[in-house]
């Protein structure tokens, strides 16, 4: 079933993949803004959001895509804005974004709440339907104060490839600040592509019965982040599993193997109402100066944020995410040394 | 490279493939529709539009897709709608969508020209900035019609097994309008999908190296529409491609294979101010009593449609499109046998 793979190392990668051609300018977006940021004493975090794209073709008609609307990412990035971080919003191309998200084209048309109102003679005006009023005074407000503070750059991927530089870039600009930068990881990226030096030029043609598509594995790249890119950031990825039994392990084998601080993991079915942090037991209970642990303790601890939205149906489990977050950053933010 | 495909024929497609769980109610939305435009003498036309995905794991994550926004649909079922058709836009869900598409949240976001008017003391108010407000009025009323009219009906669809029952059930349903009905098939739907006999049930774990996938071909379900399911209908597909040479060759192989009316060639590069329209030669220049046709004579015609761009920025090659598909139709339509 699989076959000799070529393994990419994350240097390996990047040695051999190109970069997107907009790279240079996205980083010296992310540079002005980080050093706004710094000057203005905000911490940064950084959202990644939406899936990644793997192109068949060079010419790019087919490609291998991700469940993503962007939800998690969007919806997160408005809550850190509201808790006073600086958010780069790293997403998907025509994912969700903060604040337009609210009145998605399929779900909640704006056009619907628009009215025509034509007084006899006098130009026609357009008004917001009066029960839309509020919300959208609401979402509006938040969204002008934030552009006019300068606290949101909004970045775009759309393939692994674009992510995979863009991610690097950022990282790398975002470590100026150390122990104050947040890496929140909640895109849904690729694990397979197909690299450049195997893909076909022109669309694959279907003649031929069967389609027979090869990946290679995208590199790990959050042991690069956290070794190399991000100068103790504080990094925080996620695990989506449609299998619960595989979630816990998964997670641990994630912190064993890439040293960063929370793995949130959610089931795919249970996502918008249950997440679990889980994150090395900072303090095991056994005595340190023999190296021996008490075998009851766990390396690792489980933190389960759970919401009812029969009770509270407009709660967004991202408001908890985020203040549960925010509370940890701060711990860890401390123990810079300055 | 290519192994043994199972083949499918529309038939065995159907009766291997389960269908989608809301398929009878839109079938219903779907009759109630076509007898209203009929008693109001209307001619329909079946938009399809965005691209089809093919999961890989039947708890979906992964999934194989085609590049399109649905640009092509979204802005033709506009001009339908305005040359008086009344449309069933079958759309892939978060493609564009008529009249939202104008207000892309990442190229044209409606919250940046709201404003906020504040004056003193009471409360604050809605208002669309004055460079915005004529097109959107124009929009809006458009929009606004269209809905009190009841001549928009609106399906969605995600993946190509979706697509293929839901356009198998629209078609049949269609049908009784024989020559008054159009099928402008503008979605990209995939050539290779995997059945679901053969998906595995939870994520595609990647702990094993390369990702190795092979998918079976689509069933051509163009001839089942000719032959079997719309009773003389005017049937539109498109063909696209990155390579130009293979554009018309294809074209008119696919009008050989499946005896429709119209391929609309597009190349993915020039697909925005360049089409082509193939069609079967009406008037063969030959002797039809000796069947002996001119042999300077093709079978096929093209007729090519540009426009230019750097004169008129903001016209849109789909205007003529349709309005060379309503002529054709109504030539069509004339030959109706009643």
């Amino acid at each position: 079933m699989h076959s000799e793979p070529t393994t990419f190392s994350a240097e390996s990668y990047f040695a051999t993949q190109g970069p997107p051609p907009n790279l240079e300018h996205e980083v010296s977006a992310v540079r002005a803004f980080v050093a706004q940021q710094t000057q203005q004493n905000r911490n940064v975090v950084l959202v990644t959001s939406g899936g990644t794209t793997v192109p068949l073709e060079l010419n790019v008609v087919r490609f291998l895509d991700n469940f993503s609307a962007g939800t998690r990412g969007a919806t997160s990035a408005e809550y850190f804005l509201k808790a006073g971080y600086a958010v780069i919003f790293m997403h998907r191309q025509f994912s969700l974004q903060p604040f337009s998200r609210h009145y998605s084209h399929s779900t909640n048309p704006f056009l619907d709440f628009l009215e025509i109102d034509q007084t006899d003679g006098s130009e026609p005006q357009i008004s917001v339907t009066p029960d839309k009023r509020t919300h959208l005074l609401e979402v509006l407000t938040a969204y002008k104060s934030v552009h006019a503070s300068g606290t949101l750059l909004t970045l775009t991927f759309v393939t692994v490839n674009d992510y995979l530089w863009l991610l690097r870039a950022v990282s790398q600009e975002l470590s100026v600040m150390r122990r104050r930068a947040m890496y929140y990881l909640a895109a849904a990226v690729s694990d397979f592509f197909l690299p450049r030096q195997k893909m076909s030029e022109h669309k694959i043609q279907s003649g031929k019965g069967s389609l027979h598509i090869e990946m290679d594995q995208v590199p790990k790249i959050l042991k690069s982040m956290v070794d190399e890119w991000t100068h103790d950031g504080f990094i925080v990825s996620f695990k989506l599993e449609t299998d619960p039994l595989l979630l816990i392990p998964k997670a641990h084998a994630a912190l064993e193997r890439y040293g960063h601080q929370v793995v949130i993991g959610n089931d795919l079915h249970r996502r918008k109402f249950e997440v679990v942090f889980v994150s090395r037991n900072a303090q095991p209970d056994g005595d340190a100066s023999t190296g021996k642990l008490n075998e009851a303790t766990s390396t690792f601890v489980e933190h389960w944020l759970r919401i009812d939205l029969a009770c509270e149906p407009s709660k967004e489990i991202e408001e908890d995410i985020i203040s549960e977050l925010v509370r940890r950053h701060e711990e860890w933010a401390k123990k810079q040394i300055v």
